[in-house]
């Protein structure tokens, strides 16, 4: 029986970032006794009211206990994403997650951000920081890796990755954002559509503990405001979670693997088109920057 | 681009039916134009509120040109259940829907239902009445028909069914609700369990304009407020949605089927077990009795 008397009178506010949705509440003090069952109960799309996840904003101070709680204080982030699994789980960090809880935060009146002005948030998955430039929001997502090093990215390709739909295997490049990916890169659009991402992906050498498969087909070049930019189109399997609209670690592990591509002279900023939406990912000296939109669609109170 | 406007400030509600999920409205006066766009961006599980369809709670004298408004009007029903789809679609009839819909008029104190009172409520499918007890709701589901006839029961079959994950060919037998079903006994709970149910399940003869076809494995009988019951577990594939957690007709279906190869000493009654929740059906001349609970989850604001 689905139980969701916890959060009886709490204004909820469900929010998306490229269609990955997240129900959104404030407890600034830490007052509220979030439990899996409960987390799971609201994000249960038909008994309860349904999304990838939900996100309490905490004030730093208030959840020392925390992993990155610390952190997050000693580096004057006020607010903490406390972002939890749709089954509960908590979760270190979600790229289209803390665009909504940005513009959550701004539209609750609990942060005045200048546009262009960077925050800090705290995240189990460390600080990060968040910027406002009119309704879009940038987050660094930091460092980036290539677990195969310079090897893989000479070869162009270090994981072997079968997909239900496309014949053969196909050689991929593993990124890491830091969680694992392997991106492919498909012919065309037809390939990509295709992909059945419903059954696992299978790669080699296996990931015991699961990774994300991006299908990415470049598509060219294009301008944003004035500057160059490759454009790609992509779909994600998420581990844990199957196909999903939007994958914001995805989205840069993309970028990556396509630059790494590239070489030197291949773009360093990405339009990416996910089937959620479209994200921008720059890739700066050691660390991406994550653009897209956050939107607020409905406050909710449980009956 | 999902557009809302058209409900902006307008209260909306969430609720279900053993998890058959729905998004309710007043509209009393037929003022709102609710178009499929509309309807399909709201029931949209990642950017909109999410559900299986929307429910506009109209009176019948205000939707005139509706089908079944003037059966609805000539027949006392004040209300009109005006369903849609997910996809935007008009549908006639919900026996999971029309159960939170009326206890939605009661809720939203449009409705005054004593207990245990028929409510005349108009569908595009008919005129239903409704009644509740305690918590639960009884809707009349109408007459059922065997298209195969009484050869079709003493056979025991009258249609092959081929499901993904199961071996060989199943017989099943075909039940009108008036709408189309096709169910079939499997032998335990683990073939239960083992069926594959995203695929589109194959008939022999085909049904070009579709089928639901519901799988049910009986497990003995129980006692309902002191009175003999069937108990039967069953999964359902909804024509056009694919494997659903709960389905009003199919359960219905289900309990008809199970009567027609049970023969005269079959149970009448018959607790069904769906994996949303459960619901009870019982079987009178001529005419089902679909009785199940009705959640009414949360409000809900679009910003």
């Amino acid at each position: 029986m689905v139980d969701l008397s916890a959060l009886r009178g709490v204004r909820l506010t469900k929010g998306h970032g490229t269609q990955n949705d997240f129900v959104l509440l404030a407890d600034p003090d830490g007052a509220l006794a979030l439990d899996a069952a409960t987390v799971a109960a609201v994000c249960d799309r038909h008994a309860g009211i349904g999304a990838d996840g939900l996100i309490r904003a905490v004030r730093s101070t208030a959840v020392a206990g925390t992993a990155g709680a610390q952190e997050a204080v000693a580096r004057g982030a006020e607010w903490f994403m406390d972002y939890r699994n749709a089954d509960g789980s908590p979760a270190e960090m979600c790229g289209n997650g803390i665009r909504v809880f940005v513009a959550y935060l701004e539209a609750a009146g609990l942060l005045t951000a200048a546009d262009g002005a960077p925050v800090a948030i705290g995240t189990r998955g460390g600080v990060r920081q968040v910027w406002r430039t009119g309704d879009l929001y940038t987050v660094d997502m930091g460092p980036w890796g290539l677990p195969g090093g310079p090897e893989a990215v000479s070869r162009g390709f270090d994981v072997a990755v079968q997909v239900a739909g496309l014949e053969g295997t196909r050689a991929g490049l593993r990124v890491a954002m830091p969680n694992p990916h392997a991106v492919v890169a498909l012919a065309d659009l037809e390939e990509l559509a295709a992909a059945d991402l419903g059954p696992l992906v299978e790669t080699d050498p296996p990931a015991p503990d699961g990774v994300n498969v991006e299908l990415a087909v470049p598509l060219g070049e294009t301008t944003v405001d004035g500057e160059a930019a490759g454009v790609v189109r992509m779909r994600v399997q998420e581990r844990g979670v199957g196909e999903t609209r939007s994958c914001g670690t995805g989205t840069c592990a993309v970028a990556v693997a396509l630059h790494a591509w590239g070489g030197p002279q291949a773009p360093r900023l990405w339009q990416v088109l996910v089937p959620g939406g479209e994200v921008l990912v720059r890739l700066e000296e050691g660390h991406a920057l994550l653009t897209g939109p956050a939107e607020l669609v409905a406050d909710v109170t449980l009956r």
